[in-house]
């Protein structure tokens, strides 16, 4: 059976799960905290990073690649657009958003939310302020003109949706909501994604292990 | 025709530019600095990093999303493996090559060839010793448990060849070559792939722009 390294709470362990749930693939989460420094870990994933997947004799990490092998290797349930210029574009909204767009949502997470919890920290609420008022807004700019008003980026939902939304959810445990107002498309696609329900029920398993609910 | 933006030197371009030479497709290479902040280009690319691909409708960013997308699009030479879990190794190489890999050799690169020549500052050896003697050597551990000692790692040459293979071009020319006594199997590669024509013709026009020949 397909062994998934990780813990919830991690968008890219969100994604890889939402995937596996959504193509019906059984499948075992092995607790791995990332960045452990655990020697045995870093051998089938030297970044140390979640989610690394195994599956027979093939070890791979990377949420990306995973879910794009997962999409070659169990094709009958796709969870990717199927047009050849449509992939590509949902490979490039998951490079971007599980690259920068995660990397800033998960500062204001780690400010707001682990700093306090695991740290005993005040939030440094300047670089929050960074993020949220200098940093975002382009790419928020960027995303709200490649969204549709209604319904999902290519038609029906896929992986490119969740990819755009799922770094929102993080921020918005750390008290952050993209503006509806300034940007419509965004925040409803955020909310559309959110109601799913392969997605809401990993978000509240999130909410448990994280102890919002 | 196919536009390509970015700049010789650039391992990103680079993948890239060889891909479509591979291939045999056309293209026009359109001159652009990445993180010039030019707000044409953010259009674009948000990020503002090289390359973009504009291939008729279709924009693109990062260079694994446009290779990805033209063995896609242009499969008749392929150049990533057709099996679908080596191709899925392929791309968790060419991710993690891209991401933390070409990462610690840029920084070799950025202190001992960016910063003398645009900064006029001396390098921070300080910080290149602990790219080379701490943050890398476990990575190239890793790498070398994945590559034969003659050949290439999927038989025939690919992209995850050149993916492993190009940072190192760029921290060669700040002067640091992975010690082939320690790695001997990742050495090989790089001066493998150095030698085929398709890359030797873009380093050398490299070394013409960088000012290096």
């Amino acid at each position: 059976m397909i062994q998934v390294y990780g813990v919830h709470g991690s968008p890219f362990v969100r994604k890889v799960l939402i995937a596996l749930d959504l193509k019906g693939i059984p499948f075992k989460l092995i607790p791995q905290m990332p960045f452990s420094g655990d020697a045995e870990y870093l051998k089938i994933n030297p970044l140390g990073k979640v989610p690394t997947l195994v599956d027979g004799d093939l070890t791979l990490g990377d949420s990306k690649v995973i879910c794009q092998y997962l999409e070659a290797a169990y094709p009958e349930t796709p969870v990717y657009p199927q047009a050849v210029t449509d992939k590509a574009r949902a490979h490039w909204y998951e490079d971007l958003c599980g690259g920068r767009v995660s990397e800033l949502a998960a500062g204001i997470f780690f400010q707001r939310f682990m700093r306090p919890l695991a740290f005993n920290q005040q939030p440094d609420e300047e670089k929050v302020a960074k993020i949220i008022d200098r940093d975002l807004p382009p790419l928020l700019d960027y995303l709200e003109s490649q969204i549709p008003a209604e319904g999902f980026v290519f038609g029906d939902f896929s992986m490119a949706d969740l990819c755009i939304a799922s770094p929102f959810f993080n921020a918005s445990y750390a008290g952050y909501d993209v503006d509806p107002a300034r940007w419509p498309a965004l925040a409803g696609l955020i909310e559309r994604v959110k109601a799913l329900p392969a997605v809401h029920k990993i978000l509240e398993k999130e909410a448990q292990v994280l102890g919002l609910s």
